[in-house]
């Protein structure tokens, strides 16, 4: 039930940079001299200054390509483009080609739910130069939003210790599939359901609301908008009790509660949205336990993210359900996650693999070369390291990890640890390998990640790093790669 | 052009939080109880500390109008829907009503590209409760991103004091059309083009892009790559030169350019997108001009927003180009506008129209009540202050203009100021009222709004405050209403 892109009555194959169908034309034009490529599209720094980012969006990527193919319409509109001289920018003979044009990429991806890190790849990508590249734009935008959400979604769900969470961001979303999206991500990070219908239908999410303050004010008084409420909807009876005073709004709830008990049926709930949530929390639990609802839950909700959520905790608010909106869906504090998508080896005519660099001023923006995997080490205890090597170079005796970046820093995970490849197969000359993964398994993935990674890793302040780094054979060629564009 | 919403293959009535049905659901219920609303749509604080905000998404709300109606498949959806006792959350007759529902709404409007300020009304919508309640999530989503984006672009297309801005946000934005909404509202509020080649066949929008830096490392020298792109496309030729080395990349496209020359073609310019751009542009400036390229453009890139282009410029880094992307169509210091739709009368059974009120423990989230117009004063000078009054009181003799968040603050244009109504008729009983008006009549718009708004309140940091406050006879109404409240 993963099914984004019939959203999209459209094709989807110009959803990509202009440079990247210039560069394709370019390609184009030098006839057979290129062959196939290898592309990795990852992220430098971890977003949130957390410890772990949650990898997601593969679903969403998959099906876009089932369905990618430029249109006549598509290339109509190419045509029409103009370079500096007034001339047309393509030929017709490479319109032609775009529109016969099939995927024959491989893609192999890290799986939605899995905890990852700076550097490793999420996706790799390899085909015919030109597709890799025309695909590159639509892979970052879909897979840096995705992961960026469901990282945020899983540290909102940690702050809570276990508690419900629900996803309200819709109105304040980054545009319409920005909302649905949001929702999916936040979905596999930990939420358990959403405000928004549309993607409640198309995902096969949970939805749930009740009322907004209008309800209330639409009525001469609070109490007789509750008891209308209660009596259209008597299943589904969250009263939002702070359109004009918070705990005269409670106690409302409480007869409303009492006339739906006499009717057979319970009060679920009241909502916060506004005002000191830890003192009115305590006191409409108070409230609540006192008149004989010690099971309706409190909800809260207004500009919630996981720091807030933290320090309510701590002050003891008995909230039971955090509605979370705006900070979640646009992932306020940071609204980007950095992925790049850097060419790692070219295909030689001989069919071996020729790595690729691309130097910096800056350490940590010089890529890594190769065709790459990510190895992850774990024990009985949880996860211990990460360790990228390359296929072709394979991995050496030594298990020595070194940090990209610094290569002072060094890891060596023990010899009695076991170790599983990251990047799997999910696309194969173009068609899709796998069956869809539901969402739910993604959403239970990221959860055993809690279990399995170090507590002082998920902290929120200043966590603690998980080690990943080059595998010995790999780091050498990079270094050697940096020798000779120097 | 105009045409977002054919992106959809999907209607978008869904396109909503459920708790907006529940209550459709609640109305319905009550059969004739309830006549007609009226909705305002209004933010309560300016986005990035600025002095003003730019109007945007309404063509987007109107498209999306165009087409609303709940399918069979969407009514079959939410049969599903239960409550927590198990049984569904809605009757048939409800799903019927929503199945043969034909919009009945009107819609007064600010033009996009309109200045706007806090607490006034960007939309004003009219029609059965039910129906305005419905479209509440859908017109906040549209209007709070755009409006957002458009607000951000032309702060940044002002800070480079008329030299080009370039969207290349697509890789960053949050979702399929969280890129491409973004890339109309970064149009209309001065963005000269986009690399987003979708938004560019979609909306009419000019498209540009040329390389990147897998072009250079995909070729063993970064001079054939450029000499083989110049064969490719010698009329789009803007050389990458930060592959390797920034200035001896400068060289390298001086090398191309010669020859491009030669062979009657001309090159358009080089981008940086690393490393100090101040430095680099004027090393690369004196390069290309003693080289015989005084037109070759210095285009830039690299997480610019308006601080650090205002910073490049006061520094007189020579660059005649920026490209500019994650902080634009994120909206990165702060991605989200608070936008928010509160009611603000209902129509009795006699057909007067009953103010209505929130309440808040905070002012600034005590509602406006009434039926609002904004009428904004101007002289030969420019714009002078925004009065927001109630169509039903009218504009008393007295032009007073009160704070809402703070009587004491009151302005008062001077009689020789003239004035125009903001809010326009956009929607009559579900129809649209206008032809579309072009992206380019709305970028132009707000091109207009930066001559007429004084230029300390165009200020980054700091701004000048824009009086905008309210008639005394709503003001009057709005004290009783709090009175009566508490």
């Amino acid at each position: 039930m993963n099914m984004i892109p019939t959203l999209y009555g459209h094709s989807l194959a110009l959803l990509t940079d202009l440079y990247q169908l210039t560069m394709a034309y370019g390609y184009w034009k030098q006839g057979d001299r290129f062959g196939n490529a290898t592309f990795h599209l990852f992220f430098r720094k971890l977003p949130f200054q957390g410890g772990y980012a949650i990898a997601a969006g593969l679903g969403t990527v998959l099906e876009i390509l089932e369905t990618f193919r430029f249109t006549a319409e598509d290339c109509d509109y190419l045509r029409t483009l103009r370079g500096n001289d007034g001339e047309r920018l393509f030929e017709d003979g490479f319109l032609d080609m775009l529109q016969d044009l099939e995927l024959a990429c491989d893609i192999e991806a890290v799986p939605e739910g899995t905890a990852v890190f700076p550097n490793e790849p999420l996706l790799r990508v390899s085909g015919p130069i030109l597709q890799c590249q025309i695909l590159e734009t639509m892979l970052l935008c879909v897979v840096n939003f995705q992961t960026l959400i469901a990282t945020k979604s899983a540290r909102i769900c940690a702050a809570t210790a276990g508690a419900e969470v629900l996803e309200f961001g819709l109105r304040r979303a980054q545009g319409i599939d920005g909302s649905i999206t949001a929702t999916r991500a936040a979905y596999i990070g930990g939420c358990s359901a959403t405000s928004n219908v549309l993607a409640g239908k198309l995902l096969g999410i949970p939805v749930r609301g009740t009322h907004a303050h209008s309800w209330v004010m639409a009525f001469e008084t609070e109490l007789e908008a509750f008891d209308a409420y209660a009596e259209a909807m008597p299943n589904n009876c969250v009263f939002l009790v702070d359109t004009y005073d918070t705990l005269e709004g409670v106690r409302n709830a409480v007869l409303v509660g009492q006339r739906l008990r006499a009717r057979g049926h319970e009060l679920v709930g009241i909502r916060l949205d506004s005002g000191d949530l830890a003192y009115l929390s305590i006191e409409a639990r108070r409230i609540l336990d006192e008149a004989g609802f010690p099971a309706a839950k409190i909800v809260a909700s207004n500009d919630l993210d996981e720091q807030t959520i933290e320090s309510l905790r701590h002050q003891g608010a008995p909230i039971a359900v955090w509605g979370v909106g705006t900070k979640l869906v646009t992932a306020f504090d940071q609204p980007a996650l950095g992925g790049v998508y850097k060419l790692g080896a070219m295909q030689l005519p001989s069919g071996a693999w020729q790595p690729k660099l691309k130097l910096s001023e800056q350490r940590i923006k010089t890529s890594i070369p190769g065709r790459q995997q990510v190895r992850r080490f774990f024990n009985e205890r949880g996860l211990v390291g990460d360790m990228i090597y390359d296929e072709t170079l394979g991995v050496s005796g030594d298990r020595t990890i070194i940090d990209p970046d610094d290569p002072l820093r060094t890891h060596l995970p023990a010899d009695d640890c076991q170790f599983v490849d990251l990047l799997q197969p999910v696309l194969r000359d173009g068609k899709r390998v796998d069956p869809r993964p539901p969402l739910e398994s993604m959403r239970d993935r990221t959860a055993m990640q809690f279990h399995d990674l170090h507590p002082t890793v998920l902290r929120l302040l200043n966590p603690h790093v998980y080690p990943v780094g080059l595998e010995a054979q790999l780091h050498a060629l990079r270094e050697s790669l940096i020798a000779t564009h120097r």
